[in-house]
């Protein structure tokens, strides 16, 4: 897989759970990230920017493009050993890389334990997931796992208490979040299927007092994950 | 101005503050949208989807494309009158429209009394915002003003207390919020401007447990307007 950007590939060279192969870098570039790509023995090529943007996909390659193994996902377990009392996130069918890059982004700095995403109708970790998550994605255990419900079941058997962020529910400031946690996140559109929200022990809500209460997912997820912040203290 | 996808056209249907001109709809549409547009004295046409494709800028019309009055920014003195103690927030250089549409969203949901933007590198009410703010702007009041300095020196002096928004601030939750308050946002790469800065009362900062610390504008901005919404109640 390719990433760029400076940011993205200065995290994904500190991040041990990434590998970097190779690192294409604009010509006369000399600075921490070619001297931490050294340091870790990636072999650097320097190239003229006409180069860089043939290889860049998106465009934004800011000198630098590295090849990278593709996306390491961790399992359930490596996400709960994290921690005696996890909090973690659980994605059903985002399908905007750029809300999952800013969910990875948001769980990042609230020190959430890990990620857990579905295979179906959820976008993966892809390049756009890795440039938007601004570098995070190399910090954050994520597990991909084929069905969530199941997913929801093994955590509630190890004593986690999953709740689906939904407009129907108790706010989520009276709801005590200080213990074993995980919050599920629906999709853009629709939301969280409704057998999964059955299989969650509740509903907790944001407050809305507006007259279209639409809440981007992306930013309703960092609310949602910055009150558990607040509730650990 | 064009607006096009189905909530984007509901509310400025809706709105007080948007006029709509002109409804183009696919054939056959009979809806809420439709009866909305008769109600109000709107000229629809029905037209061909492939008309409707060629109309639309973003290629998301959902069989909906209006023309509408381009957006009607209010004055710093229509925000203060919406509320005795308001809530506002500032946006100090914010570039990316999507950014901007998701904080309309989350503003709108969480009662924010108006909006305050600069006209220097700062991005403006266009078609993109509208339709990332999901409708949510027509129901948000928003200021345009030539200098944000100015316009924060001129809430306090109507007993506004205008905090930054930064890293190197008292952690968000333990300043009291429940008073008259206004926001300030930076920009995504630069954040907050070094002489607005000091022209806030205070800078609030969101607790950041992790290693890269980089939380997307548009999340930061919706994490601190609800942390305001909680304090209040």
């Amino acid at each position: 897989m390719k990433i760029e950007g400076r940011n993205s590939v200065y995290e994904a060279l500190r991040s041990d759970e990434v590998t970097v192969n190779s690192l294409m870098c604009e010509k006369g570039l000399q600075n921490s990230i070619t001297a931490l790509a050294r340091q870790k023995g990636v072999k650097i090529t320097y190239v003229d920017k006409s180069v860089l943007d043939k290889a860049s996909l998106e465009g934004k390659h800011q000198g630098y493009v590295a090849d990278v193994t593709d996306f390491n996902y961790c399992e359930i377990e490596d996400i709960l050993a994290q921690n005696s009392t996890p909090f973690i996130i659980i994605l059903d069918g985002l399908s905007d890389p750029h809300n999952f890059g800013s969910i990875i982004r948001a769980c990042e700095c609230a020190g959430v334990d890990g990620i857990i995403i579905g295979k179906n109708r959820q976008v993966a970790v892809n390049d756009t997931v890795v440039r938007t998550s601004a570098g995070a994605v190399a910090h954050v255990k994520i597990a991909r796992v084929t069905n969530v419900n199941n997913a929801i079941k093994q955590l509630q058997e190890k004593g986690v208490w999953v709740y689906a962020l939904d407009m129907d529910g108790q706010e989520i400031t009276t709801v005590n979040l200080t213990g074993s946690v995980a919050i599920v996140v629906g999709s853009e559109g629709d939301g969280i299927s409704q057998y999964t929200k059955k299989c969650c022990d509740g509903v907790v809500s944001l407050k809305l007092k507006g007259k279209v209460n639409s809440l981007n997912a992306s930013v309703a997820c960092g609310i949602a994950v910055y009150e558990v912040v607040r509730q650990r203290g």
